[in-house]
């Protein structure tokens, strides 16, 4: 019996999960075949299923990694000195994903299949629960270190960032001509209407 | 030979599409079947064939439905008195819309389809610049009556009212807990912050 590597799998595990996130974005989920995943993540397609069973549980397992590293992004800003200026920094990194429109295409397909999946539409909603819990933790440091007026309530406007960043994706797959990089400083001037210095009022 | 009255004619098609709007919006597109329209509209499968050659053909006059609906919804704005005032009544409006969860469900429906459809996407994309060409008229009008500042870019302001709009309709599909109404003011609050008036700077 052949034994198997647990690094080696998880690394060819993650090849499929690239390979397929990839195609998704760029093609869509209906449009990608087995096949055409197992070929760019330089596999046989009988291989393949020895990691997933069906593409249907790739897809969700792209849309949970998904989430897992936004929430891993987002840790971070709690902990930055300044809490402020690292907000401002995570929404113009978000421009630069949506801009990216594999990966703008693919957040549309997760939330398109989300529509007819319901164990995908969960992963999706935990997803942005973790995105909007890490911005309210962030938010409540940013109250603590004196970064915003202690009136700011950190859930509401965590998922009014959060609204912010669905806007610029939604943008991105309306207009063909909105340019999500250079549109930053819109972004920054919005979510300053959210972060009341101390002493001002936001919502 | 029967004669097609065109006002009955025009009725019947009218009664399809509420019914499929609906259904589409409450239960999804995929789950909603032919005869679950015809029953809905009160007339019998085949007849419906008259009408529309397909449940996709339904779809599409949906969805084109919809967004003449929302360029004539807006037309209004530039027209008002106070535009200003006319433009947030009809974010406030949109809160309403969005908190109808059959009508947010087939905004996502429509938006979800036109992943995979390249006619129901141009439709989809035609739709949209009704809707930013229609704040962009409010928005010039206003500038010309001394509601907003002279500096007001109106394309790009009109794009962001757009986003917040699509932040709106994406909470309420990410977050059930999310309650567009009672989220009216912040939308205004991000709104004003698009919206200066004479002599304040804005986006």
């Amino acid at each position: 019996m052949r034994k198997v590597d647990p690094e080696l799998h998880a690394a060819k595990r993650e090849a499929i999960l690239d390979a397929a996130a990839d195609l998704f974005g760029r093609n869509g989920y209906d449009a990608t075949r087995t096949a055409d995943i197992c070929r760019a993540a330089g596999m046989s397609t009988g291989n393949m299923f020895h990691y997933f069973p069906t593409k249907r549980a790739v897809l969700l397992a792209v849309a949970e990694r998904d989430g897992q590293r936004t929430a891993a992004a987002l840790a971070g800003i709690a902990e930055a000195t300044d809490i402020r200026a690292a907000l401002l920094d995570t929404l113009e990194a978000v421009c630069h994903i949506a801009a990216d429109r594999t990966a703008a295409g693919l957040q549309l397909e997760i939330s398109a299949e989300a529509q007819r999946d319901p164990e995908l539409a969960e992963l999706f909603r935990t997803g942005d629960r973790g995105l909007r819990a890490a911005f309210e933790t962030a938010l409540a440091a940013g109250i603590g270190s004196g970064a915003f007026d202690s009136a700011l309530d950190p859930a509401r406007t965590a998922t009014w960032l959060a609204a912010l960043v669905d806007g610029v994706f939604a943008r991105v797959a309306a207009d063909p001509e909105f340019d999500p990089v250079r549109e930053t400083p819109t972004l920054h001037h919005l979510a300053a209407a959210l972060l009341p210095r101390p002493g001002t009022v936001g919502i």
